[in-house]
């Protein structure tokens, strides 16, 4: 793969995991019928895409486990900055980068657990735990998710003392009479609808701490808005989950969903088929996006292959109902455009607002 | 509590832990009835248990996220010493804490997935990631689960460089006409079988590195057997899936299971429910424990409130049918025995054949 190095330089080597991802991904694959004893069939179409799906007793689930990144030590970070104890924020982040996953097959998350792994106990002191917990419970209301349990080990000389690695996991339920979204209802003409995002979300911390490091005043330098860099790099996330529920259950012909995620905007290709994604309008980018690709050195092809860049969730619909989309996502307080539309063609995203075009070999999941 | 401080020791403060565990098992109760509109009912009795129960669709699933601990970096250890990759015990073992986990309700799982979070790319070279997909692929095998996907994320400066923290997630399903062990089914006369472990399974890995790093020879250090203290403790851990699933599907009177982990044989109090869990009978002690134990200096009290010392799972049948029980595991390879009774009384652990006995509040998960 040609493309991006910012992301290498910070530690993240996509080559690398991306090649374990599909040894794991082949491996997986040969596992699908051990549990067909037991009446629960997987579907394999769902492999590659943010959840997997199994149908069990005539129920659609899918199933999802993801993490936050390192987001949280920039939260660590901050706070021992400002005093500003922020861990709500990450805590609803974590959250957010599950059930928008979830959300993407068209599984509804019924139930998220927890998994907070820190380095000592030590972390529990102050309000820290408090905060997480209370993000953690507000970001469940937000999905219409139970938090049912977890666990939360301390894992002296593997994670970091002062840190804490953070994941969860989440079941969904696919309506009745909803096909769950894989990618083959994708045809020529669907509409794409971007949905903003609030900021980082869960991925590219690894950079935005990299380009801290590099600046005299590190996360205390101001923004042109006045905002600090630290506190606005830890902007909360934005929760899809009720924007997805909402057109699902107002029967919207929904054809593939996508949560923009690590590899950027080269995640609108996410679905396994051979079409082209045409975008002629993006939303705007968040201050803190900007400021991380312009203090990076990011060219727009390394920005928009890297950050979500203002487009947090992609949406693709039925021919003609992209503004039906965008009106029940503002309806709901979401900002969104019809941002794009499905082609014919090589399987590749062409982003033209920026004269930016990621071919196939830029996304290799499967 | 008073109590053990062996592990408090390495690093692991059970009574910080224990209440936050109970802080956040307070918020997550209060967020039980947000899925109600998607027709998801999570069991509240379940709250606690080792698996959370959820009712959707007429389906009753068990959910749970587990994790392995600190054990990989004993494999990691190993490996640098003798050259031997045995990150293929470790995916098992990480699997195995999972699926022992949600069987532990009654739920067979179906499907498992995976969080292998590393603190840099290079863990990858070499043998290690392509065993450790082989030791899970097998795990899911010996537990009748698909492997559906998961996270492979590089979480540099909040890993350990060379170390990898490893989890996982699984759901299962309940079978039709069984109810949800949770302690309900509990009764005086009810007998106690416990089935072995093979070694340290998941629990302990930091106390085994603290007696490690006291030993001249370390891992090296030869056991009366002639293994090495490091090969020792990397045996796999024990899957009790199949047990389980034989017991229920011979409808063998199955009142509660317990899968001894963190918290040793104080593990067999696990209900809620004030009854006296009185052992007779133990199993054999592996040698490695039996030398954890005593290197750490730890009285047969301690010890037992903090390793499995040779018990990996209690299953509590009926009056009557211990000796089935017995029976089904011998025919399926693993080795129990009857080993005690519940009785009227106080919640409590009576050890007879090592003279122990733990009060309630030496476990409070609630």
């Amino acid at each position: 793969m040609s493309g991006p190095s910012a992301y290498e330089r910070a530690g993240v080597d996509y080559d690398t995991l991306d090649a374990a991802k599909r040894t794991a991904l082949a491996a997986a694959l040969s596992t699908t019928s051990f549990p067909l004893a037991r009446g629960a069939r997987l579907d394999d179409a769902s492999r590659g895409e943010p959840a997997v799906v199994v149908e069990v007793g005539g129920v659609t689930l899918g199933f999802v486990l993801e993490c936050l990144g390192t987001k949280s030590t920039i939260a660590r970070a901050y706070e021992e900055l400002s005093g500003v104890d922020r861990f709500d924020a990450i805590g609803y982040d974590t959250v957010a980068a599950v059930v928008n996953d979830c959300c993407c097959v068209g599984a509804l998350p019924f139930v998220v657990n927890a998994y907070f792994a820190t380095g000592s106990a030590s972390w529990y002191a102050g309000s820290r735990h408090a905060s997480l917990v209370a993000g953690w419970r507000r970001a469940c209301a937000d999905s219409g998710a139970a938090w049912g349990g977890g666990e939360s080990p301390t894992l002296a000389g593997l994670v970091a003392t002062d840190g804490i690695d953070l994941a969860g996991s989440a079941v969904g339920r696919v309506p009745d009479g909803v096909a769950p979204l894989l990618g083959a209802a994708l045809v020529p003409g669907d509409e794409i609808v971007l949905v903003a995002s609030s900021g980082l979300h869960a991925n590219g911390a690894s950079l935005a701490r990299e380009v801290a490091s590099a600046l005299p005043a590190g996360l205390e330098t101001p923004l042109a808005s006045g905002r600090s860099y630290g506190e606005a790099l830890l902007d909360e996330s934005v929760i899809y989950v009720a924007l997805v529920d909402a057109i699902l259950e107002r029967r919207v012909p929904l054809h593939y969903a996508s949560h923009i995620t690590g590899h950027g905007l080269r995640k609108l290709m996410r679905a396994d088929r051979e079409l082209t994604y045409r975008i002629d309008r993006l939303p705007a980018v968040p201050e803190v996006l900007a400021f991380v690709a312009s203090e990076a050195g990011l060219t727009e092809r390394d920005a928009y292959a890297t950050l979500n860049m203002g487009s947090g969730f992609a949406l693709y619909c039925g021919a003609g109902s992209g503004a039906g989309v965008v009106e029940i996502a503002t309806e709901l307080g979401y900002v969104a455009v019809v941002a794009g539309a499905v082609e014919h063609g090589r399987r590749r995203v062409v982003l033209e607002p920026v004269g930016v075009e990621y071919a196939s070999d830029e996304l290799e999941l499967r």
